[in-house]
């Protein structure tokens, strides 16, 4: 187990920029985000992680499955488009030997993420959003079995309910990934997403090996304006790390602990900088005392 | 069951105003807060609703247990005063006759309602804060039961955990409950704070007779920059009604349904249309199909 950087954490990084940094601060993972991967090409961004001897704890990410719940042709394109983009991260995962394709899952169907409500065209059925999902890994799994890919389904936090994602809790990607062999399906423990969580202790430990991903990152309160950047440094908001880790650990979790924050200020500062001060609060705040 | 008007939603109504509106409407009870029935005078305000002819479906609100967390001398103080504020807020309880009294348990401890975390003097002991509540509740629940009083656990939406309400989720409320006789303790179901719950309608079964309060409002997309104000009037977000109340009469609730509203702009409306637009709504919206 160790510290990996998700490349996100300092946005401004390239693949090959974000590489040099975890090599420069001692670091021997790091999270690749699929847009950054394309920027700097596929085959090279492999080349580069290779040359410096680094894992890719995860690449970022599959998902945005459940627009197949739109009525009609227009539900059953869109399905058939995910599918298909899906498809496509299976295999960039499977090029860059990531540990596990991250899967954000999507919101009601029609909701774009980040943006209102549309006047219409959109679904309140959120129970119904939930069978796509299910459906959709039925045909991803077996797909990413072969390909050595490991899907990791990502409970995010229930604010992002509406666009991001139908799944709200760890223990709902659980029963999710049950169907399906450990290898090819796990989920995603982000603190940011579950800390509130009450029955939280009691799903780490069922999840168990299914733990595909440790994302760490604080909740910052209040949240900022946009939500989606309300991911602060850990030690910045409330969070009380050492027990899920340790949680995490206990479940018999081996694999890296990444450090994925969005947020304005921090994607402002010098990438070197919030290197060094992921270091030592992982250190600091997010280990538990031995 | 029947529709009733919680008083906040049309917060610039005193408790005579919101009362007159309930009977010019149509309406046949009333939810109150005791912010205002202290404006109106306990007594002005028990005289009020019974020459009204109206229920008070619940009284809100009692709890902010948590501060009790506090190191020392500090979280005894705090604790024994959250105590008698509580057994205050029961006694008005019993004089209005409301039908439950309404708990939001509080946030971590140290951590104040829509304020900024305190550079210092906060825990992040998120259990710890939970078996506060606990611990409370064995205080409550008896002083409750004997005047009669039934106390309403409201899980709130895991957006609020930090400031507002450690109880995040029904089953968590629901779990707190079950030592107290159902007449002494119960839960709250309302649709903005659970309708993402992947458990909701298990544990809306699970919950049953325990079920003290139902109240609807919709949840907004995109949330206003201060998350409390969030909540819209129904048919205005991204809650499918239905099946939630569907779930919540099958459970047995012979209730009231409560309309509760925290918004800017319905408050800057003209209460009469607010309550006018609410009524055409819960016709439209809320109730299942028949």
């Amino acid at each position: 187990m160790s510290l990996s950087l998700n490349q996100w954490t300092t946005r401004q990084w390239s693949v090959a920029e974000a590489v040099d940094g975890c090599v420069r601060h001692g670091l021997e993972a790091i999270g690749l985000w699929r847009e950054k991967v394309a920027e700097q090409g596929l085959a090279e961004s492999v080349k580069l992680v290779r040359a410096a001897g680094l894992r890719v704890s995860s690449l970022c990410r599959g998902g945005f499955l459940t627009a197949g719940g739109l009525p009609g042709e227009q539900g059953r394109t869109a399905f058939a488009r995910a599918l298909e983009d899906n498809r496509r991260a299976i295999d960039e995962a499977a090029e860059l030997a990531a540990g596990c394709l991250v899967m954000v899952v999507g919101g009601l169907p029609g909701v774009r993420p980040g943006e209102a409500l549309p006047a219409e065209g959109f679904t309140r059925d959120l129970a119904g959003a939930r069978e796509r999902v299910a459906e959709a890994l039925a045909e991803l799994a077996p797909y990413a079995g072969e390909r050595g890919v490991k899907l990791a389904l990502e409970p995010l936090h229930p604010i992002y309910c509406p666009d991001r994602a139908v799944l709200s809790t760890l223990g709902q990607a659980l029963e999710l990934s049950l169907p399906y062999p450990e290898e090819q399906v796990g989920v995603v423990v982000d603190t940011f997403h579950v800390w509130w969580d009450p029955r939280l202790f009691e799903e780490i430990a069922r999840a168990g090996r299914r733990i595909a991903s440790y994302q760490v990152c604080d909740y910052l309160h209040p949240l900022p304006e946009d939500v989606l950047l309300g991911r602060g440094m850990m030690g910045d908001g409330v969070i009380g790390f050492p027990p899920i880790t340790r949680a995490v650990l206990a479940a018999g979790y081996t694999g890296d602990i990444e450090v994925e924050i969005f947020n304005a200020d921090i994607w402002a500062a010098d990438p070197d900088e919030v290197v060094a001060t992921m270091k030592s609060r992982y250190a600091e705040v997010v280990l538990p005392a031995s």
